[in-house]
């Protein structure tokens, strides 16, 4: 065969990364989490084609666009599974106060004063900005006007599953249950052409949504196969009141109204019986772990390793800005290891590879993506994040994925794909304009401020 | 009087520093932490010579070298009250083991292996730069070849307090405790004129150093007026052997032993009895707590908020970072704050004021370094760092305070100055090169992973 007929039989893609190390998290199991080296990645229409040694992969696949990384491990992006986005521009308002006093005296009013769409739509903004930069590529949101979340997310081109936010009460976004259900399918029914966005059920919490809707809620999810998103066992408080009210905990009650299958997506589950992680493994739910909101707000330490000892599938969230105070999945994936092995006793728990897989293929699990992201395999979306690790602080380099874990931050992620379009370039947002974002962040700022100071 | 008469009285000085907020950290107490605006501060000689609003400042001050920090928040340099900085080429070299396997299959073997001058000059190179950019200024070391860490932190012009180490059985340091007395304090004598070096004593822990030596050291820090830097019921296992080996617990031999008092730095001290919280409060013990290590080992969380309480002196350590892995104390209080709040079930544990106040004065105060550095005063050493504020993750900005405790990272760290010259500018190490740095800890990887590999 000449050296032209070679050349046609080249398969043209729209573009070719080649990092120094490749993380790709096979879909199959956890053990499957190192780094490999010489490997380079074929995208074509937005999906991953090809995963091959490099000179192997440029004998079959020719592009316009190659991007070299020599000192980038490329992962599959990170998957938020817990956040309220929007609640960014209350990062910082208040900390360093009880669960309830800061629920009622901050977070509460400022909600009823400031949560409209024109708040929703910045602080989503904002956020998606945050993520992006420290290499998240997918989210899992729960808040007051999701209509505002689905058009920002869909507008910059990031992936996000949108909560059909629910609760018994009123507020901004609905009048009660039936009109929250209403909107929420209405919002999704938008959207239903959309490659980046998914819904889920969003039931606030046990004790804030009544057993009608819920119960509505546990057969339209199987009906739809949607997942259900909820805050579930967060506190002991909860769990006492429960007790109180309904004579069960509340992981039995939801049991009781049949959300408790492979479409729940438990967030927080601080308290848990032994019997309850049984039921939680046998039922295929998957627990979202936010270690830094549990622990800043005091409300709990869920039990990740004996979740993952029971074969849970277990993902990472962040929690929202104003109990963290950031959506950064570095310091999260490093808190939930290091809290994990001084609470069982065992510094083996919750290694790096068992964290760095929930950040990513666990939470493309729990929101039902697993064919789709969490993980650079052929035929998945080119959802891709590229760390750095040629700084003085990840050096000396004798394991990228501990280094990823252990000592690796949210500046040293250089580039990031989400559906195979380039969203940060050598550490600089793509189609965010950095000033304009502050501009807007500190206009928030001054306004909630000035308001709280003459309260 | 006339404009050149006013002229003519004004004093010139080495540097004004005008920033958009100034955290003094006033020595003071711990309530006096907050944010103030408006200030310009006037350096002269290394030291402090005045605070004043701006206007004011320069009324009375001139200078050639005036630096404005419109968008950073300007406190005292990070105090790291415990490290083993040469332990920075051992960074994530074995992760997620047990204590006793960690120590005995990976880190004694590779530090009988590899620990002598120029392994130690170069680990100690690349932790002075660590710290550096994450806006550290001092640092309170322990580790083998002491003789490095004091030439390099001289030669790079950082603050430290010098171990004097001391083990009953031979190193690479010394043949046995009489040697390593007689080395640690020749070294002593060799920078009694720096400006910048202090020493401590530094028996490694209760049980490497035997009962003649630890009452010799109680005798000669009491005539020197020297700090005794010591692991101190690091782990329950510690305990257990004090009990069975002396008969009592670790804290009490200490206290025979004369070395319990307002010397004594007592680090990790995650095993405490009530009656020894009271012990240590009326001894004028100052603890270090390394809430990172202590996690990440599986050793046990010290009871800080207790011990803040009984209005004992808390410093803030990231340990080495072998076991860490990195010298951050942006994450060190971070994690010391939230870990304290779910381990006393109180959000208001551990507050951003707490914990910053002993990430700076509280070193200062353990090292005896109180009327030195660790709070921007008017007589004390220029010892500072300015953290950028104006990014994305930092928005909107609330409280400085929370933000730089709950959010900020040592990405934000843009200038930083020891005794009064610049180190870090713009983010950029002034006196070390960043490539150079990165060659030598990949030639020390490749060494001890090709090693390790043919073991």
């Amino acid at each position: 065969m000449s050296h032209s007929e070679e050349a046609a039989t080249l398969k043209h893609v729209d573009q070719i990364i080649s990092p120094e190390w490749m993380i790709p998290v096979s879909s199959k199991g956890k053990r499957n989490v190192k780094a490999l080296t010489g490997l380079s990645i074929a995208i074509n229409h937005n999906k991953i084609v090809a995963i091959e040694p490099t000179p192997r992969l440029f004998k079959h696949y020719t592009t316009d666009s190659h991007t070299e990384l020599p000192n980038q491990a490329l992962l599959p992006g990170f998957v938020n599974c817990h956040t309220h986005a929007a609640m960014s521009l209350f990062k910082g308002l208040s900390d360093d106060l009880p669960l309830m006093m800061w629920l009622e005296n901050h977070i509460w009013p400022a909600e009823r004063k400031w949560v409209d769409d024109a708040f929703c739509e910045d602080g989503v903004t904002l956020a998606i900005a945050e993520m992006l930069l420290s290499g998240t590529t997918c989210f899992n949101d729960m808040y007051f006007q999701p209509n505002m979340t689905a058009k920002v997310a869909q507008k910059l081109g990031v992936r996000a599953t949108i909560g059909m936010l629910m609760f018994d009460f009123p507020s901004a976004w609905g009048s009660g249950w039936e009109d929250y259900l209403k909107k929420g399918l209405s919002l999704r029914d938008d959207y239903k052409h959309s490659e980046l966005l998914t819904f889920a059920f969003a039931p606030h919490a046990p004790y804030t949504v009544s057993d009608e809707p819920l119960s509505k809620i546990a057969t339209l999810s199987n009906e739809l196969s949607l997942p259900v998103h909820m805050h579930v066992h967060e506190t002991a408080h909860e769990i006492k009141e429960s007790l109180s009210q309904h004579g069960k905990r509340p992981l039995k009650r939801l049991q009781e109204l049949e959300l408790v299958n492979p479409n729940l997506i438990a967030v927080h589950v601080t308290q848990l019986h032994r019997n309850e992680i049984e039921t939680i493994a046998s039922h295929g739910v998957s627990v979202v772990h936010c270690p830094q909101s549990n622990m800043k707000l005091a409300s709990g330490i869920s039990p990740v390793q004996d979740l993952l000892t029971a074969e849970i599938n277990v993902a990472l969230g962040t929690d929202g800005n104003a109990s963290n105070n950031d959506l950064n999945m570095f310091s999260e994936m490093k808190t939930a290891s290091l809290l994990s092995k001084v609470y069982t006793g065992s510094a083996q728990a919750c290694s790096a590879a068992d964290i760095l897989y929930s950040a990513t293929m666990g939470g493309a699990k729990a929101l039902g993506m697993e064919k789709l992201c969490g993980s650079i395999e052929v035929g998945k979306a080119a959802d891709l994040t590229a760390i750095d690790l040629n700084t003085i602080q990840a050096q000396p380099l004798y394991d990228p994925v501990s280094q990823i874990v252990y000592t690796a931050g949210r500046e040293q992620v250089s580039h990031v794909w989400v559906n195979g379009r380039l969203q940060v370039e050598n550490g600089h947002l793509c189609r965010l304009d950095n000033s304009q974002l502050i501009s807007m962040a500190k206009n928030w700022r001054d306004k909630i401020q000035h308001s709280k100071a003459n309260a």
